[in-house]
């Protein structure tokens, strides 16, 4: 407890989803004490209550866990014996290693998703190469094969368009003690995200449908409101409020989806405040990570409607090993204004440093302007607005 | 610099509006150092970086602006001679001393506002009882006496009504060494303020006109936009724009107005962040406390268009002694939601220890919804909304 009487999140990571979540819990008033694992990590340069451990160490899980009155993850790579020790013993984590599992296991995911009756692709477990091959003889190729843990942004996600790439990518693998799944490839349209937040006794909110523009397996932009139908954005929501109620996840989690050919497909799920909620920032009634903190606290959520007809965040990822500080007035000087959300990081080609939001009235001049923004912080350069991947 | 190359804003004082100042740092990359008295002030519970040190004391502001790269305030009762000092040193302070003359001393401020044609009530140095009593022979009883230096929140204002008071007050002021001034009594209407910021080269924003409604000296709730007519609001700004050019502020400020027969009256200003541009921290494209970051670093000020028809805002003075934590659940579950800033203070009668906004399309509606999760946060039974105490 904080000395005034208010509860102390622990978070598991120290990145930027628990920097920007800190931030929402000083307002709340709310304690937040961070596992780093070195004392430079972002949210670690902003939270006074930094334990210095590993994620992967039950000793120091448990450690930790004993100073917070609730325990959340900034990530999903953390030792889930340990959590599931710390549930058991009565401590809170939330989400639980149950829902964290969906997250963390794709396979199983698939398998309980496609039991539930929720659209996922077609899918199989991978044991040889020719499992491959008599999936893709039913299914066609390309295919899609992917690590069944451990993989994200794009990393642990192969598509294989023959017998000998697959061959390799067994090999490889195996050689790791990686274990795969295949999925048939699903002609993407469209990427969108639903960000649902759920508490413990069942009780959700839901946050306006988005559109992630994604290159190279790496978000670069999220537009909200997503110019969907309403019909697609519906489903969008009943989706993601299914898979709350399927996992009973606590907090906040984020339903990565295809659009293909008119109907959404589950591409993946995180139990955590997510990149594609951090529009909610600047333009929500309640941003993820308020919500996030109510939600594991088991607070009653807050309206998630847009105060702001159109929003668009860009993320900042690093062109060169330049601070971005001398960009900034540049940046935040644009017509109609921007909002930078600065990680603390030092700046690496190709790492995620930041991000920023713009609002507007058109969708498309904030779009524009949101993409200027963050090439003007990065030192890019940009022409028009980059066209949709897909 | 902080260790990604960003600059280190040093706040003296660290109550809740360093806080709130540190949150917006956090967004924006921006390091914040603290001067607080003790470890256990609001900002610097949340806060790494806090010095522990006197604002009063020469060597302790010396020593902390010699860590930071330009030094602001949470409050203004700062030693001005050391600021000066830092100032002569090639410090930058900002506001700097000769800005922050105008907040302190209010007969240096009446006798500038008044020669540069500014709105303020008739007023006269007093150096004994006779003074106050010509003053009411010209302008009529009551008479409003102030002392010169360190009244807030209605300390150091008394309304006098006859010759008897003002003896009173004059014999135990100069007991006290405190000088006085005496103004003329102006009827108040309504009370209004307007918030500017302003960059060192002149560049200014000016957020909405709001309303302020006081009770006993202390303000209770803001409503913004104030309801009154577009020819008063221009007027407003345009006072609080001239202030910013005639003293020169750097930073955010506010100036507090009497509506007075359909005339604006200058009352105080506070060259800082101020409690009734609170609303701006859900409500505006750029909060009160993001834009008076980028004035003290000169960066381009960002819009301050609200993004909802309707904020009001209501504070949080303590009833009892009991923490808010257990009464949050009730307060945010309110329809509509609300969004709750704590300031990490220990609850005791009367003190200031937290805000909270809501925001809607209705004012009537919205300001019902504040006032009633203030009541519910604090424990205090609540009715209809409060009237105006005018």
């Amino acid at each position: 407890m904080t000395p005034d009487g208010f509860p102390v999140v622990g978070i598991v990571g120290a990145g930027q989803l628990a920097r920007m979540t800190y931030q929402a819990a000083i307002a709340l008033g709310v304690g937040v004490r961070v596992l780093a694992e070195r004392p430079d990590e972002s949210a670690a340069r902003v939270c006074p209550l930094v334990d210095i451990g590993s994620p992967d160490s039950r000793a120091d899980l448990e450690a930790f866990a004993a100073r917070c009155d609730v325990v959340t993850l900034d990530h999903e790579l953390v030792n889930d014996e340990a959590l599931a020790a710390i549930e058991s013993a009565g401590g809170l984590v939330r989400p639980g290693a149950h829902a964290l599992r969906y997250a963390k296991d794709k396979l199983h995911q698939r398998t309980q998703f496609a039991q539930a009756g929720l659209p996922v692709p077609p899918f199989a477990e991978v044991h040889s190469a020719a499992d491959i091959d008599g999936f893709a003889a039913k299914h066609g190729w390309p295919v899609v094969v992917k690590a069944q843990r451990g993989g994200y942004d794009g990393r642990g996600v192969w598509i294989v368009d023959g017998s000998d790439t697959a061959v390799a990518i067994v090999r490889d693998a195996q050689a790791r003690g990686t274990a795969l799944l295949v999925e048939a490839f699903v002609p993407i349209e469209r990427e969108l995200a639903v960000l649902v937040a759920r508490r413990p006794g069942g009780e959700c909110v839901v946050y306006p449908v988005v559109e992630t523009v994604q290159r190279d397996g790496i978000c670069h932009e999220v537009i909200a409101p997503a110019a969907v139908s309403p019909e697609v954005a519906d489903e969008a929501r009943r989706i993601g409020l299914r898979i709350a109620e399927l996992t009973g996840v606590v907090g906040i989690f984020a339903t990565e989806l295809f659009l293909t050919k008119g109907h959404l497909v589950i591409n993946e799920i995180a139990t955590r405040p997510h990149n594609s909620g951090h529009f909610s920032m600047d333009a929500c009634a309640t941003s993820q990570f308020e919500n996030h903190l109510r939600a594991v606290l088991d607070w009653p959520l807050g309206p998630t409607d847009l105060l702001t007809p159109s929003v668009v965040m860009a993320n900042l990822l690093g062109e060169d090993h330049d601070s971005l500080a001398p960009r900034i007035p540049t940046a935040v000087a644009l017509p109609g204004g921007v909002h930078p959300h600065l990680y603390g990081k030092e700046v690496r080609p190709g790492r995620k440093v930041g991000h920023v939001n713009a609002w507007g009235v058109d969708a498309e001049e904030t779009r524009a302007r949101a993409v200027q923004a963050a090439a003007l912080l990065t030192g890019r350069t940009v022409g028009a607005a980059p066209g949709r991947t897909s």
